[in-house]
């Protein structure tokens, strides 16, 4: 087992990576303050998992609740029936809330966690490869609203999470596929060397190789707690962890939440943001056009669907979180390993990548 | 005008007090970062004072969204209405919100922006004695579940409190009483001084002496901003400001939102609190007859609905925010003037007060 800390002063936590790990009684028992546990799933892990996780929690008094599976239930209704199971079971302010499953889950008990009596505890198992290396790590919790993606939510770090790589072998293909598009992600936008391993290792990755997939999941955990200790509340640098999301957010609010894994929409929109990092002379088109190469070989799309037009881009862009002022702001490439936020581009430039969606087939 | 700080290092604010001050630009200016604001109200205010702050706002793009007015509408469903508006009008990071009204719009105007885009400023314009002196001071936003109130919230600051004496003019009295509970609550628990003020003042105040109200705001701010200065967070020290809550709290969601008036529920929650100081030998009983002669010259309820039980009262007491692994903790005076958190009482006395309701009557 590894042990990585996500530095942020007093609410510093660790990330433990490795095998069987869901069942260990002392991961958890550290970092749980009172005698009540509410455990948050979903009906596809609780089958799977949630007697796993019980068997190591018989210290405390465990309860449960067990929501439908989807972006499309991440919204205030479903939050409600955490509050509605906590208050039922009357829990009180040291309770501890264990968000099992994917960013979906861990997303919602989050924030529930941060607004329940205003703010009690919990702890992220992430069991899909997108929330090991992406949503459990730096605290962003939210939930969707019907105009946008995360509207509503809060920055709020998880007491630790646990990442067991054992759990990835029951994921479909689809969904480890969505999670590779957030790995290939952190080597695009700071780490060169990261996704030349990528280059090499794809095939090996796709195919749930577990020695492959725990150094991805630790690598990609590594450079993400780097960059939100340095901005935890997306001041600044923080905001190159959205490379493609601008885009992608934009697909998935328009094909409706669920449709397209939200790792499906990055995949496309980082070949989005990346044509037009090449459009503006940063990368090479040969550079594109291997990103998009090396997503396919994660089973990933790597162009928008075909129906949307520019004008539906435009209009989801313009509610994007990085607006300011009525300025769009995207992250673009600087090169293949480092990002940039800009706003610094011109509308045609912008409307020729979102005409090139056919174009960017290979 | 007196400007009195909330002293919380980063997020300290000032609380400005005097008459006439919701038009004033000047005041609002150097606490809106970004060129937009919405202003959230309700129907009983909007008509009243909505132009007037307006007009302090001509140099930002200012919406609106007016709520229904009445704490039965503080919940996540009303809640949704402000980020309706805020995304329907491409509100972005850089917003303010206002809160132009009584506790109700400040506890969700204050929660809204904790969470919307995971947080943005806000300014409190409190229009009520009760939001001048309690709601806008220290921080704590909220909405209420079925089966609790405040049980959904977040600890997050103004960026200014705007506390105009003038409009509490057309504040109807009901009100006005409500508001003065809370006052009441800042003499008993910390200020035997103020305590004896009111004594001599309370006609005046209920009458809407405008100096009377002036000084009674000024003196409860400074009371509460001392607490809430040393314990942010209620660790501790802070949840002596929730005196005569927790009986409260459990009139209000026995009699349905609304239906008693926070302030109302407060009144006679405290004489049920410092009865039960009485059966503990802290005060007199002479002492608990004088709370509740000062309410009745405050136009206050000093008894419990006639129609609460015991049991009504445990079971909506047991999911108080301040219960401690099942143990029940209340906010109880030491002497006129002080006040311990304790749960060191037996539960004879606590049925010996909730029984009492009767006799508690002058």
């Amino acid at each position: 087992m590894k042990t990585l800390t996500v530095d942020l002063a007093d609410r510093s936590y660790p990330i433990f990576i490795g095998q069987s790990l869901i069942d260990q009684t002392e991961l958890f028992a550290p970092y749980i303050k009172g005698k009540q546990v509410m455990i948050v799933t979903n009906t596809t892990v609780a089958p799977l998992y949630l007697e796993q996780v019980k068997s190591a929690l018989t210290d405390y008094a465990v309860d449960e609740v067990i929501l439908p599976d989807g972006e499309e239930y991440k919204n205030l209704d479903t939050l409600n029936l955490i509050f509605d199971a906590l208050l039922e079971k009357r829990h009180n302010r040291t309770t501890t809330l264990i968000a099992l499953g994917g960013g979906v889950i861990g997303d919602m008990t989050g924030f529930a966690a941060s607004c329940y009596q205003r703010g009690v505890d919990f702890i992220q198992v992430p069991t899909t490869l997108l929330s090991q290396v992406d949503s459990s790590v730096g605290g962003k919790t939210a939930v969707n609203h019907r105009m946008g993606k995360n509207m509503i939510g809060a920055f709020y770090q998880p007491k630790c999470v646990i990442a067991d790589i054992s759990v990835l072998n029951t994921l479909p293909q689809r969904e480890l596929s969505a999670g590779i598009a957030e790995v290939v992600k952190y080597g695009l936008i700071c780490n060169y060397e990261f996704y030349q391993w990528l280059e090499k290792n794809m095939e090996a990755l796709a195919s749930y190789d577990s020695a492959v997939l725990a150094m991805a999941v630790e690598l990609s955990c590594l450079d993400k707690a780097a960059v939100v200790a340095e901005d935890e509340r997306e001041g600044g640098i923080r905001a190159i962890l959205n490379f493609g999301h601008t885009f992608g957010h934009a697909i998935e609010t328009n094909q409706g939440y669920g449709v397209w894994l939200h790792g499906e929409a990055v995949a496309a929109g980082m070949v989005m943001a990346a044509d037009m990092s090449w459009r503006l002379g940063n990368i090479t088109q040969t550079e594109v056009h291997g990103l998009q190469s090396l997503l396919k070989r994660a089973q990933l799309p790597c162009i928008p669907p075909s129906e949307m037009t520019n004008q539906n881009f435009i209009d989801l862009m313009q509610i994007d979180k990085k607006v300011l002022d009525g300025k769009l702001r995207l992250v673009l490439l600087s090169s293949i390993g480092e990002a940039v936020v800009t706003s610094d581009f011109s509308t045609d430039t912008l409307h020729q990548t979102l005409a090139a969606g056919e174009r960017l087939g290979l």
